[in-house]
């Protein structure tokens, strides 16, 4: 592994030489006036005053049955914060880079200049008539609930955050299979999730619904309780789902022989004192990016039995790009409208079931693997 | 040529067939865990941490350099009308399939779901991070020239209407040439501009700013002059730009004795009687498209000496394809923020420039020819 300031500068460098890491192609040659006839004037003048009339075709003759906007406000942007639209957009290339590599599907990074929930809902229904699909990212919340929530209201098309659904169907995968390898009962086991933001209610929220029954939320103010005063809406639908004996306390006390830990929260937060507090053959996903809560060599001092992180250079990579190039293929190949908890679920349970023999060191399939796109695309329907 | 429905036939054939004209590609590889790494979490936090506080850079390490929206809201499509968003994104699809092809520019098709002024200008506000330069196409006058003029006010980016800019360099090109080859001075000639929407209003001023002083811009309501009632603020200055002596009348009484016509308006509108009207040696421009406001063959049967069409299957394309890859590889690369005056003169004397002889069957260059983007970005500055 390159040493941490030695990848940086060579990140920077290769951003530099690459000058953006995605660009346009055309899908047909321009070399004669012939090729400009059929696919510039006159000829695509018939086809747009067929769709004057035919509307709904428009998934059949333009780009738009196979384009994603990728839109951020940069309000989120991985564990780096608010850091505005300029500093998101390579971050959003990434993922259209992804979605291009595993998925074939033209995603175009939007970012934008405003950060104002009416604002950005209205921007993002004015322009989705070139899109088939929505895909939100690095939102903070809860301004992305309620984005995500009123864009399912007025657009005919599948709005998706990512960082709620993608990641959370990307741990419950994850947690299935580690179960599974230390033999014990996800669904009675305690799991900590660290983190009430976007990731970590939508995860918290998917295993639960998967049947999870000792799941604790803790944020920066500790465990997330029904009883702690000063909660916005979205906090206390998530405390009464969790946490149902209304335990208060520390992050410190919550990992108390806790089973496995899912941190969706901030770099360098949990210590190897605090893993050695868990339960045995304990669970540590440290998701948070380019920077885990616990660095994965510490975790194991702590005596972490499996660990994952977001990142492309550990083992166990639980991070949303093994899940929203397969959810949008099906979702655009299906024309689905918005992704149900059944279809979480699904999506979870498929993406584990590709790993046959899960180990410690091999709990989720790698994001190379050709066979996770097709097997969720085929679960989101 | 083929006949008229088989190419309509075809051209919704071929867009059928390729489901959209453009993609996105992936400008590096992502096939192993260290691509990603660099590409991609955790060293794409590394850029974007930089241009959080590097944010002029982000034309340097992201899409943004080399990126340009091509927007339109559906409201003025070629000669088609208001035939809204879905309808115009094969038309955009075409300018950025021309951007890559003849320009080396990676152009994002947005189609807008509303069609006011305030709103757009919004939208377009947030939207641009993500973009080096906008290039509004295909919106309605007066709007289109509100829009532009406060987005140029509001944006740090180069913003142009292409109807309006390109085609009146394109049109003022082939007039230079087409008045060389019919030995009369283009600067007292009578050149009647029909149609003063965005096309033939930037087109008459800028001839007005090259230094013809005999132009007559032509309406649906008749010819446009100071005496006339119920102009708006636009039309009114169009009108005291041109027709200096405020002679009235109809389009036929334009045509009486004038050297060139130019045609943006409306399909089908001039006759061979018309042409029959004009001055000997008569220069024809009929620029409407997909249908010109004649077809050449019948503007032939009227006397015309030199014909030209915005289409693709005739000789003389006069068409803003053939400047709005050149304006914009200039714009990006020198980092312009407003097209002048002197620009768009510079660039019609030197898009004239490049044909060596002109001729009646060949006043401008082919679309086709290298020379042109590189000629035209060498004056964008």
């Amino acid at each position: 592994m390159k040493s941490n300031s030695a990848l940086k500068e060579l990140s920077i460098a290769s951003h530099r030489k690459l000058r953006g890491k995605i660009g346009i192609v055309s899908k047909a040659p321009l070399r004669s006036q012939n090729d400009l006839k059929i696919y510039y004037t006159p000829g695509v003048g018939a086809v747009a005053a067929y769709l004057a009339t035919h509307k709904k075709e428009a998934r059949d003759l333009t780009m738009k049955g196979n384009a994603v906007a990728v839109i951020s406000d940069g309000s989120r942007v991985l564990g780096l914060g608010n850091i505005g639209p300029e500093a998101a957009l390579p971050v959003m290339e990434g993922k259209a880079m992804i979605f291009k590599e595993f998925a074939g599907i033209d995603a175009f990074p939007i970012v934008l200049d405003t950060q104002d929930v009416g604002e950005i809902v209205k921007t993002i229904r004015y322009i989705s008539p070139a899109f088939g699909a929505i895909n939100l990212e690095d939102i903070a919340a809860p301004r992305c609930f309620e984005i995500e929530k009123q864009l399912q209201k007025i657009l005919p098309l599948f709005v998706m955050h990512d960082d709620q659904h993608a990641t959370a169907i990307a741990v419950l995968a994850g947690l299935i299979n580690a179960f599974k390898v230390v033999k014990k009962n996800l669904k009675t086991s305690k799991i900590v999730v660290i983190g009430a933001g976007a990731a970590g209610s939508a995860t918290a929220k998917l295993l639960v619904a998967y049947g999870a029954r000792n799941v604790v939320v803790v944020d920066e103010k500790g465990i997330l309780s029904a009883k702690r005063k000063g909660l916005n809406l979205y906090q206390k639908e998530l405390a009464a789902m969790t946490n149902k004996k209304n335990v208060q306390g520390t992050l410190q006390g919550a990992l108390l022989g806790a089973d496995a830990m899912v941190g969706l929260s901030a770099p360098n937060i949990v210590k190897s004192g605090d893993v050695k507090r868990m339960a045995v053959k304990s669970i540590v996903f440290a998701l948070a990016n380019p920077v885990p809560e616990i660095m994965p060599q510490d975790a194991k001092v702590g005596g972490a039995f499996i660990v994952a992180t977001g990142r492309s250079d550990f083992e166990n990579q639980v991070n949303n790009a093994l899940v929203f190039p397969g959810v949008f293929r099906g979702a655009l190949d299906h024309r689905v409208k918005k992704i149900t908890w059944d279809m979480k679920i699904r999506a979870a349970k498929v993406l584990a079931s590709l790993v046959k023999k899960p180990t410690p060191r091999a709990i989720v399939p790698s994001v190379f693997d050709p066979r996770v796109v097709k097997a969720l695309a085929s679960v989101i329907q």
